[in-house]
């Protein structure tokens, strides 16, 4: 039951303010690279203002890039500066950036990647055959053979196939049709935009997409910009944040006397919780969505970080079609992966992809119409995602190598603690939601081993200091 | 007066259809690589229909990608196997996509990107330095020092830095602030963060958002997804498609009695049209911006691509600053650039990016946040905008090197016989916006010279064969 993001339960002082206020969006501002102090003179009112700005995206929430990150780069730039702190650097343990934390990439999806980028390589022979191979299938797909060119909204045919392929292995041979693969920007693309064809009505009619509590905090920041109706459902912390049936079901009533409840959105593995849902659980909540009429959506990007022998990835997909036809040709399903997690860590390159089950064909169109406004997701990163899924197999040559104290909601106060103290980035439980009175923060665990012991070695010390003082 | 998007003029036949319709949905569907049949069992109703779906987003339209552009994936699948057609391939003059129709990617900003790619790269000597300069810069920059590492939303600081360097360069010496510089997932992305920003407001206060006519669908389909209010303001055509600042008043009078206009877009150089602003003009239209108050967005993205001697591209930045204090102070601008037009023509990296001018530092924390929802945007892409921003310069190694037939309007119709008797793909004038009883289409004209006579014979034929046919 754990993963890269593990959540930590600690308990503290008064809660007062939330993260995006005046003071902290002039600290965006001040954390940028290039300071330049600017008189204000006499102007104008400005036509884009606070009071003026599209509500729904002042109500957007985002905690893992939060003050508590714009703070991280502000000391960041005073430790530049040779300002003395307690600690030396700032170690990132806010989001899953494996490679910012020292990881290296893994070679063969490089080397595909240069070849891709600069075909003359193709004739070097410091590069193994299999991954030209793949360099060659890649841009014999792309328009002039060039990652330069834009591809269809929906990805490149051949990545498209690889990803299906992939899925099928995964599942065990449950088929997976390329035409129900649509390559995004990142996960985050393709669930905003599953999320913006779902979202219609007004008033009571209005669509609720349920969302654990904690949840990632993309959903709730989308769920916003949409005007959307969030419905939470809590995840059971004394039961290693599992999902219960019950709760879905008493989340789903209360919800139906304000809005329409038609998205149901589940993260498995869990973020941040990092639970792993039992084959069983899985199974209740598809025949709870079937009953409900819910559309599915399932957030699988962490579905290669499991780390305890007692559990195992199920996907969705493969949960449904064992179900039989009942479900697996009724119950609507869209499910995310991404190449920023699991053992690659690609953040950078903004790769993923969607698989859609049971969507209506002409939504289909609608998709692909509301993808072609962006023109295709980077084709970079598309080329990224293929190696992902169509990694070196045995016999191929590369196999083997293969705003401060007191205006703060107390979480948000330990961690600008923390943070100040130990150099130790975190992101506050409240950024992903908790019930109330408790309090949480998300660290990340994907610094190296020796670097780990010595953070969690900190972070001990820091909460003992801080009870202490503020208990 | 012309760029690579011309936009041609003829009249014919009766109008009918939109492009999105049911039927086109499904060739949607059924243009994708694979087919499977499977037959529709008897199933329950389904969740998300067109019925059910956001409102907003089915009344988007984006003619670039639209029909014609299915219609011509599915006869190169039909070429594919072997059926016969009066011509042997299908070239597509719909899009700007320099690299598909056959133009090199250019070597050294492939050579960076290679070496930043795969940083063992930098010990071989077939790489010129002054790329493995530009490469260690950004890697210097990246987190973990790898493009696969999540950059800051607003994106890398050197790179931002670059790019106002360049911007200041280009400008004369106004000078640019990087800390105004965010870059973007191609220029499109940037236009839709700040319109969603931008809109706010219900009934008679709802905003509006003046465009051009013909304009990028992109605009279009922005607006109808954030349910804003669309306010057309028509380029003079017989005057080579001028922007007539007479017409700006007119539009913003009328649009004032059912909306808030707030948001005025230009296209500098224009797209389908490609007109270049005159100086003057932009002056005018930015005193007009002050007088109405209106927050100005300006669409650059073809700055390179002026091809008369007889015009000059001026940034409309450049000219606000020239035009003193009073404006220079208080006009909101928004500018956009991206990778994909240019010399450069990497539409595929997806990289681009926003200057803004005057905004609000609250508004600037807003955007941040927003932006942050989605991490960033591609690192790869944001590389290419560096190298796009900051070529090789004298002295360095590199710089010598350097829905069918009757149901269709008639621009619709025109457009697919076109397609389906020489293989031609062109957009249809209906997806920019055209005046009533007009019809026209956009060719982009990036095939190389030789093609590009054939295509023009081509097209001549077809136009003579079809007046005398349907006239």
């Amino acid at each position: 039951m754990q993963r890269a993001a593990a959540l930590v339960r600690r308990g503290c002082c008064p809660r007062t303010l939330g993260p995006w206020g005046r003071s902290q969006s002039s600290a965006a501002a001040e954390a940028s690279a290039v300071l330049k102090v600017r008189p204000e003179r006499s102007r104008r009112e400005r036509i884009l203002t606070l009071e003026s700005m599209n509500p729904q995206v002042k109500a957007v929430e985002y905690a893992v890039r939060g003050p508590i990150v714009l703070k991280a780069g502000e000391i960041e730039l005073e430790l530049q500066r040779g300002i003395k702190k307690p600690f030396t650097e700032v170690i990132r343990a806010n989001i899953g950036d494996a490679q910012a934390m020292g990881q290296q990439p893994i070679t063969f999806l490089r080397q595909v990647m240069a070849l891709c980028t600069y075909p003359n390589l193709l004739d070097s022979p410091s590069f193994p055959e299999d991954a030209k191979k793949r360099a060659r299938r890649i841009l014999q797909a792309c328009g002039g053979n060039s990652l330069g060119s834009y591809s269809a909204s929906q990805g490149v045919n051949c990545i498209r196939e690889d990803v299906a392929a992939y899925i099928t292995r995964r599942d065990g041979g449950v088929p997976a049709d390329p035409d129900n693969i649509y390559l995004t920007t990142g996960a985050s693309d393709g669930i905003s935009t599953i999320l913006k064809i779902l979202v219609s009505g007004g008033g009571k009619s209005r669509t609720g997409v349920m969302i654990p509590i904690p949840q990632y905090p993309l959903y709730s920041a989308v769920i916003s910009e949409l005007d959307a109706i969030q419905v939470n459902y809590y995840l059971d912390e004394d039961n290693c944040w599992a999902l219960n049936v019950n709760e879905l079901r008493r989340a789903v009533q209360q919800a139906k006397e304000h809005c329409n409840p038609k998205v149901l959105c589940i993260i498995n593995p869990g973020n941040p919780t990092g639970q792993v849902q039992s084959r069983k659980c899985i199974e209740d909540v598809i025949h709870f969505a079937w009953e409900e009429k819910l559309f599915l959506l399932a957030d699988e990007v962490y579905q290669d970080n499991v780390y305890s022998s007692d559990c195992k990835f199920h996907s969705f997909k493969k949960v449904l079609y064992e179900m039989g036809p009942e479900y697996s040709s009724n119950v609507e399903l869209a499910s995310f992966h991404s190449t920023s997690k699991g053992y690659m860590g690609e953040c950078g390159y903004r790769g993923g992809y969607m698989e859609v089950i049971n969507l209506h064909p002409e939504i289909k169109g609608q998709l692909v119409k509301l993808l072609s406004v962006r023109l295709c997701p980077p084709v970079s990163g598309q080329a990224a995602m293929d190696i992902v899924v169509n990694p070196p197999v045995p016999g191929e040559e590369s196999f083997e190598q293969f705003s401060r104290a007191h205006k703060m909601a107390p979480d948000m106060f330990y961690c600008m603690k923390l943070l100040e103290e130990t150099g130790i980035c975190v992101v506050p439980g409240s950024g992903f939601g908790q019930r109330e009175g408790t309090y949480h923060f998300r660290m990340t665990i994907l610094p190296p081993v020796e670097k780990l012991k010595t953070v969690l070695q900190k972070v001990k010390d820091f909460h003992i200091k801080f009870l202490e003082e503020y208990a």
